[in-house]
């Protein structure tokens, strides 16, 4: 295992995490001691990859009630539901936050357990069973998307997917990592990935530590490798799926989805089924969040724009499903038409 | 005149230049002594925008002839011929750049002049001229382009073509800056154009001094804005035009071009006649500029990707003619075909 990094560490009650703002210069953990400072490391990107960000919430949400003072199930579920309205607000887009406290509050209120202590410790469980299995549908993932790849290929991909976003392994990084294992990635480009670098941050850094060849770009030069044919495939991760299979990702995303088509090279989105809001009919009902004018005006501390000038910055944007190849999930390749083979998901559990 | 800013100033055989490599922090004027200054000065960007670079590069030739100790006609054109071969290796795409001393040559050649002092006067006459006509040409280039608009729209830009770039108001920067004064500019989208972040710097800071609304956005989020309606128009600039149309622009055009073309939204190039090279046929054979690792692995000296990262840096890419609307020149705005429509332009001069 050539990645040994796990962003998200649970160990005993504590919890810990990577502080992906410092990387690559700093490998930094810091520890999260209430559902705050995990609404706070997911807020400011500390913790972030939609898969990620689901983990570090259910455990933000464990933190709570095993430290609650509750004298019933009713007084810790109803803290519990709380807590996990607060965490859902730390960031809009991202469905595996909703989705990971959800699923830890629909295993109390369905346990009849009486105890609050027993009844907090099925909640941590569930949080650590939801880490395990993060896991497990990663290396599912690359392993499916990796039987797409029969030869050496020139894949780019865009921000942050790998471990790091992830329990581990990541989503589309699983699928370069297994196909690596293959032989079969001659080259991956890296985009840079404004404004927050995640491309240029941490990709690279887990690419360099799985020794996999890779050239990084700006994310204005994916244009130009696909018109000198150096691109065979793009593949992507998702922070929500909706049920028609339009997809939102990090902004840029879609630039690129409507590039591929125009050179006609595959676009795959990399997602866990955990990523998929069947409560959405389509990509136009998932929420964007819209983040400060100096992610866009500064770079650490570094200013790159006039003081006080205006900005629009969007952290995300939706592809539709037409310019979408095939969702890789931890169940196979998932072909259109989306709306009908999506819908075949529903419910399953790898593990 | 909302715009004050002269990129470039010739007075008295003193040549001084904006350092734009510290906008918008500071505006700071450095004096260019020889022509090994101009060379450095345009090769780390202090003086960018392929008309200022045509513009300084003249007076750099100048300046070389004005300081010789040539004692015949023969022995300073001699020098003049090599010091024009040397100062068209600091950057290799703008076209400018070596028809500004190509031209400047020709005049000592076919001058008959013997003094090797009405020569070298000569020869700062006409480099004053060409820095005279680039204004008249970035003017008309405004009136026309500004004709084409004929509601208040929104515009997205990419680089800087403003008065930074050329003589005065620009190229692109002037068909906005002149439909400004018609007040049918509702909004300028600004790519921030990494990795120089000429956009971000630059742009914004010209439209504000010329009190222009403008959003600053990321190069990903030009697909977006896009997708969301809120592009009417797409102008840019060139660094050179092949005789079929094809436009060497900064890198990201192209991306813009593919998008402009899937949204159904007009792209134009805002060009001189002195941008087309009618000695290349087509956008294969115009020269690309590959730039250092360290434009994209730093900004300014903050590191943004581990050290030692593979990078590809491309300055330019080429935007086949088939995605552009039309050139818009000093003698109005040219449409398709644009082989035989741009070859009526040959040798015509506005002034």
């Amino acid at each position: 295992m050539s990645i040994a990094v796990e962003s998200v560490r649970w160990n005993n009650g504590e919890l810990t995490i990577i502080d992906q703002t410092l990387l690559p210069e700093e490998v930094k953990y810091i520890q999260l001691k209430k559902p705050e400072d995990v609404w706070q490391a997911i807020n400011r990107l500390a913790v972030r990859g939609a898969p990620a960000i689901g983990i570090a919430a259910a455990y933000g949400l464990v933190l709570k009630i095993l430290n609650s003072g509750a004298k019933s199930a009713e007084e810790l579920i109803s803290e519990a539901d709380q807590t996990a309205e607060y965490l859902k607000t730390s960031r809009p887009t991202a469905v595996n936050l909703s989705w990971a406290v959800e699923r830890l509050l629909t295993v109390m209120k369905n346990s009849g357990e009486q105890s609050p202590d027993r009844l907090s410790r099925l909640a941590e469980q569930e949080a650590i069973r939801i880490h395990r299995e993060d896991k497990e549908i990663c290396r599912s993932i690359g392993k499916h998307g990796s039987e797409l790849i029969t030869r050496p290929v020139q894949i780019l991909t865009h921000c942050n997917t790998g471990g790091l976003a992830t329990g581990q392994f990541g989503t589309a990084f699983s699928v370069i990592f297994h196909a690596h294992q293959n032989s079969n990635i001659h080259n991956v480009w890296v985009d840079e990935t404004r404004p927050l670098l995640q491309g240029a941050r941490l990709t690279t850094w887990e690419l360099r530590q799985a020794d996999i060849p890779f050239s990084l770009i700006s994310d204005s030069m994916a244009g130009m490798v696909m018109q000198q044919n150096a691109v065979d495939m793009i593949i992507v991760g998702t922070d929500r799926v909706a049920a028609n299979g339009d997809t939102a990702n990090k902004i840029g995303t879609y630039s690129l989805a409507v590039l591929a088509q125009y050179h006609r090279i595959p676009f795959y989105v990399a997602a866990p089924v955990s990523s998929i809001d069947f409560s959405i009919s389509h990509g136009d009902d998932i929420p964007i969040e819209e983040r400060e004018s100096r992610e866009i005006t500064h770079i650490k501390n570094q200013a790159i724009a006039p003081a006080d000038c205006p900005v629009y910055n969007p952290a995300f944007d939706v592809t539709p499903a037409s310019l979408i190849s095939g969702f890789i999930t931890e169940f196979g390749v998932i072909a259109p038409p989306f709306e009908a083979n999506l819908r075949k998901l529903r419910g399953r559990v790898l593990v």
